[in-house]
């Protein structure tokens, strides 16, 4: 049975769903919904409908999964609710500090319907999530860290981008390596917001802009910049189309523990991705857990869920048999 | 409610078992099992009984969940299905080859019983297993690497000693740094045996053996050595103790990948483990399972189960909320 996918929203994330079905022979894409004109919007798969956002329930029995690509600050808080009443769904809902309202909001609403909401599904959260609970699960007796980067961050690049004189910027986090280094040595460093993380800016520059003062504004910005060390480089509008026009990331996730009676012996568990696409990535992960909320669905599970409720087995198309043969 | 354990085989499986109970408090140890006259066995933990193996089903009803602590090649066929009978059992077999057909028979065993049985658990097969399945769910067009090391071989070791001249012996697989390299790299090499690992071993000769035979004998080893690069170092008996008494382990398992509709995005998830004490770790990982098994008999589940099939939340013992809360 082939599962059909809808996308609700198509930006980056809904463009690398869309991608992601591609790959995946057991999905197909049944439609895209849009708050803009619908036929406005060129997508990148043959024979595809676009409908309008305000068209989708019509559409509910089309799509086995909604694909909901909008972002954490207004769209997702509203959407996955309400959508959760008509569809099975998954979003990709990243403010660490409010999921579990956005989790208790969901799963009210997918109970009433019978369906299921997967909800903060990606990397951060999502598969980073994953290894801290696999990690603390394993070494009881022992400390997390995360350290993001080399990559762009999109926050950082746009609190920029409203400083005065600047015209366009991307900024990277970059993780500092001798403390990457400290934590895989076991040494249990406690470290500050500044020894994690560097960040270095590349900043068009409107005409005439007074640079020095550009650099001080970006370098004292609260809760952005100023806890850090940051560089910034001033570059030409090519310059920065040409070198920075990706949207790389990556990051790591140690778990450093001790065991044995006396925690004589110490270990260490890392987990870590380098992307060349930040959204592509995050994509691939939400279609196969858009897999497994079907997959649940089918089973009469209803409800929202996050990564921590979903059985591994539920993300492959392959059997449990084929599994236990070719990967365990 | 406390979670009661038992240990079938009182060796380093069983002594890293015994470890990770003091280390989680909501489990405890019910009991130890041995083959050996139970009064010669001497336990690290006050107060708890050590019984022969014979007598184990007489104390079923003490026990939540009994933790096998045999070996894959004799112990684990014959007493994972028996044990399931009576018992909730986790076990760690890892003969990859006949996985399958162990788990036909826990579970033909368990269900007829009512009782969960969690199978081959621990790294690899295990957190190295898991890393392969998400890895190959999220990255479906990609590749998969799994180096191991530095670390040492049980298997290689004994095969060493039984050279004839050799005392005693260590063997080490160390991953080659050049390969790992290229694979992070997103190069994709197709590699070979000898271009994966080489084996390091530390030899203690007996008095007036021909160690240019011994040396000979180990590198041309079939199966064990001669596909490899092998370095063999004569010791003493006293360093052999001093500098190689550890049981260190550890690995990588990485999928590199692509996405995007014409392949033009790369990606690397790693996943790697440092490892002091291979039989504590593994031991570490089979504790978080053995409370998965009581969770789920306790929910009604029953059969043989893989970590496949073990939502990640089954193996905390925090709550939903709390794991939302704190690691998602």
């Amino acid at each position: 049975m082939t599962i059909r996918i809808g996308i609700m929203g198509y930006g980056n994330l809904g463009r690398g769903i869309e991608c992601a079905i591609a790959q995946n022979s057991d999905t197909t894409l049944a439609a895209v919904f849009t708050r803009r004109n619908p036929e406005t919007v060129k997508i990148q798969t043959p024979n595809v409908p676009v409908y309008h956002a305000d068209d989708a329930i019509a559409h509910k029995d089309e799509i086995d999964v909604l694909v909901l690509c909008g972002g954490s600050a207004t769209d997702l808080p509203e959407q996955t609710p309400y959508y959760a009443k008509y569809f099975n769904v998954v979003d990709s809902y990243d403010t660490h500090a409010t999921i579990p309202e956005h989790f208790e909001k969901v799963d009210a609403s997918a109970r009433q319907s019978g369906k299921v909401g997967i909800i903060s599904v990606g990397w951060d959260p999502g598969m980073f999530s994953l290894n801290r609970l696999y990690g603390n699960a394993i070494l009881v007796d022992g400390k997390d860290y995360t350290f993001w980067g080399k990559g762009v961050s999109q926050g950082h690049s746009d609190a920029i981008r409203r400083v005065k004189g600047v015209k366009d910027a991307r900024q990277y986090t970059v993780p500092v390596d001798v403390a990457l280094e400290a934590v895989r040595n076991g040494e249990n460093p406690e470290l500050t917001t500044r020894e994690k993380h560097t960040r270095v800016c590349y900043v068009v520059a409107e005409d005439g802009a007074d640079l020095a003062q550009i650099e001080n504004d970006i370098k004292t910005m609260p809760n952005y910049f100023a806890d850090y060390d940051t560089t910034v480089h001033f570059i030409t509008e090519e310059e920065l189309k040409r070198d920075h026009s990706g949207i790389p990331h990556g990051g790591f996730v140690i778990r450093s523990g001790k065991t044995g009676m006396n925690g004589e012996n110490s270990h260490i568990i890392e987990y870590s991705l380098k992307l060349d696409s930040n959204p592509e990535f995050t994509t691939a992960v939400i279609l196969a857990y858009a897999r497994a909320a079907v997959r649940l669905y089918n089973e009469g599970a209803k409800g929202a869920k996050t990564v921590f409720d979903i059985p591994p087995a539920y993300l492959s198309p392959k059997s449990g048999a084929e599994l236990r043969k070719e990967l365990l």
